[in-house]
């Protein structure tokens, strides 16, 4: 195990301290590292500044064993990471006519004449060894030096994330063969993260085991990662005490989503869906297209966000009047709506309150799902903390997330 | 000016280093921060230990004059921001009766007992003051002591932004009284960020003034901030010289959003707008609904994604069979559908690919806007890179801002 090796990211770019784009590089590179056994104890964010970014190194190279660096790999003058490493380790650039090779291609396949100040892109020191970037002009470094590793990555996440996947993680395994790391995800609905965080105490305790809890739109998503020889035997234990702890809150694992998992199931029984929504604005429909599998269940969607547009799509006019648009009722009554409109077998719908208002004197965070099916209707009342930004998107995640405890209820899963 | 006044921000919490969550709060303060003149040098995320904080402090106190800490006020052992700080500054915690006063009140008014941990959260050095937090159990603390500041603040967003506007912003616009600085946002759409950078580079050499490019979901905002007497003047000169620059591409400023701009022209003129989305699945009747007056003019929309429901709401199953569902052709049918079945003066829809996939033999990415009203319909087409994963957001903004334009093109306007 190779928990004491401890990297540190070095982000760079004064566009990150100018708060023009948010650093998600290290927050995707601080989720890999965990798989890697390797533990990241810093994340400094630096100008495009000679001084500063070599002062950064420095200190970096002194206390970390792993250097991962984003950015500052462009043709600019402004891109100072190979400068700045090549200064620190007191190493000379040089153009590697392989590196000029390509670059030089890459631009004649786009039609273009390589402008001279991308030669930049083009330099090694003896310690680096380049790192193939195949969307972009600016190739990765990999330096080894007085036992000390430096990535150099470039910024755009679009080319950072495939090649820290295909470049750098294979060289980092291979540097710690026979370390067996694996991880699993169980997602969990309608559970406080507070309350998984409590609960999943006792499991940070155990050895060769490490927990991570993420807040993602589609719920509360716990994380384990089992080191050494017994790893799949830890995961499988794991799993199982977690699954027995969030029972009633866990809908999949690893790479499910809740799209997938009802549209699978529907379309293998050869059933069809439709829905009415208020309140989540066409989030819900958005997220069942998104499902590979869409076009065979999915009847299409209708947002009905006035009500006379529910009134047009068959909603009764006295149940509105009676009970308010944000109501079981009219919840009911959409999803009925919006099956038989659709000639659909199922209708799903969702109405309720998003941001801070208060129509119908209603409490702002109310929200309703409606389903509609050949057995009749069921409707499910939340209430969302008023001032959260993703109360739409979370009306979407729990419609969903009925929707397949109905199809569980009914008998009419498939694995 | 106080341009050689210095930050640092500090983001405390090994979930940070764990990549559970994203660090937003520091992007958020970078944004601010040119606001008050003040230039943010570095931005450091550290571990939940005493020995790494306190090193990570006392390195910031030596370059920087204000450090803002993120995270670590908690009720735990786990939370030593306040520990740290004071160990740092060689003070002395101690329970400051009026703070703790104040947390027992919360909790009775939340109906708990007060655990004892939590009189950690009642603690301050003598040379603290505390900084109210209405949305949590943890003040913040602001600390000046030897020329430098630090202000601690708890690590939730939606507590740290309203502390950072409410409390510590009027507080740093005392210390440079009479610094006036104004800023203003111009927003851009169809223009690319690269052609955005390479055309604002002039501005950048300008005295007493900063500009930043953001790249969001609708579109390039360039940010534009002015300081000292004639800052009004500067901004207005810049304004006129950006908006001439990127004139085509414009479509508003500061807090405009498009569906605002567009729902308040069709409400002022008492017409109506119906949408039939495909590709975009349901993210464009969304954004619509997100506007104030969304109600007056919305009739609603229809999500059609796959062929079945394109023909059941009136699209023509010719059309589709000899041109496909992503054409130009399509989308127009899909406009003057949406517009006749839902009784509206306007329809507005959108066809395209979003993924990777090329269904009819059609380049991933190709995408169509069409609308039709009184006066005929009219299609736009555009290609998105496909490995964009927002590909379905910026179809609806796309959508969006066509319609802007043709209200413009018929003089539909109000302002």
């Amino acid at each position: 195990m190779s928990s004491r090796y401890k990297a540190e990211i070095v982000s760079v770019g004064t566009e990150l301290l100018r708060g023009e784009i948010t650093d998600t590089n290290a927050s995707y590179l601080a989720a890999e590292l965990p798989f890697l056994g390797i533990e990241l104890h810093r994340v400094v964010t630096v100008a495009d500044d000679h001084e500063q970014l070599c002062q950064v190194l420095r200190q970096a190279m002194a206390r970390s064993d792993l250097i991962i660096t984003g950015g500052g790999l462009g043709p600019t003058e402004d891109d100072l990471t190979r400068d700045c490493i090549a200064d620190v380790l007191g190493e000379k650039l040089s153009v590697d006519p392989e590196l000029e090779r390509q670059l030089r291609t890459m631009f004649t396949r786009m039609g273009r004449e390589m402008p001279e100040h991308n030669i930049r892109q083009a330099v090694l020191i003896p310690s680096a060894v380049s790192l193939p970037n195949p969307r972009g002009t600016a190739p990765g470094w990999w330096v080894d030096k007085d036992e000390k590793t430096i990535v150099a990555l470039p910024g755009p996440p679009r080319e950072l994330m495939p090649m820290w996947r295909n470049e750098v993680t294979p060289r980092l395994q291979a540097r710690f063969p026979g370390e067996s790391i694996l991880s699993r995800i169980i997602k969990t609905f309608t559970v406080a993260e507070a309350r998984v965080s409590e609960l999943v105490q006792p499991f940070f305790k155990a050895a060769n085991l490490e927990i991570g809890i993420y807040s993602k739109p589609d719920g509360i998503h716990i994380r384990f990662i089992a080191h050494g020889d017994d790893a799949e035997q830890t995961l499988d234990t794991t799993e199982a005490q977690l699954e027995e702890l969030f029972s009633p809150y866990v809908w999949g694992k690893d790479d499910d989503t809740l799209e997938e998992i009802v549209c699978n199931w529907l379309t293998n029984r050869g059933l069809t869906l439709a829905t009415m929504e208020d309140g989540t604005g066409g989030l819900l429909a958005g997220s069942i297209t998104e499902a590979s599998k869409s076009s065979g269940c999915f009847r299409g969607g209708l947002i009905a966000s006035s009500s006379e547009t529910k009134l047009a799509w068959g909603v009764p006019e006295d149940l509105i009047k009676q009970h308010g648009a944000i109501s079981a009722e009219v919840a009911e009554a959409m999803a009925a709506a919006a099956r038989e409109r659709l000639s659909a077998d199922i209708g799903l719908s969702t109405t309720g309150i998003a941001g801070l208002d208060s129509p119908e004197g209603k409490p702002p965070g109310l929200a309703f799902v409606g389903i509609s099916d050949d057995h009749g209707t069921r409707t499910w009342q939340q209430n969302y903390p008023p001032s959260r930004a993703d109360a739409r998107s979370r009306g979407a995640v729990a419609a969903l997330f009925r929707l397949r405890e109905r199809l569980i209820e009914l008998g009419l899963t498939t694995s």
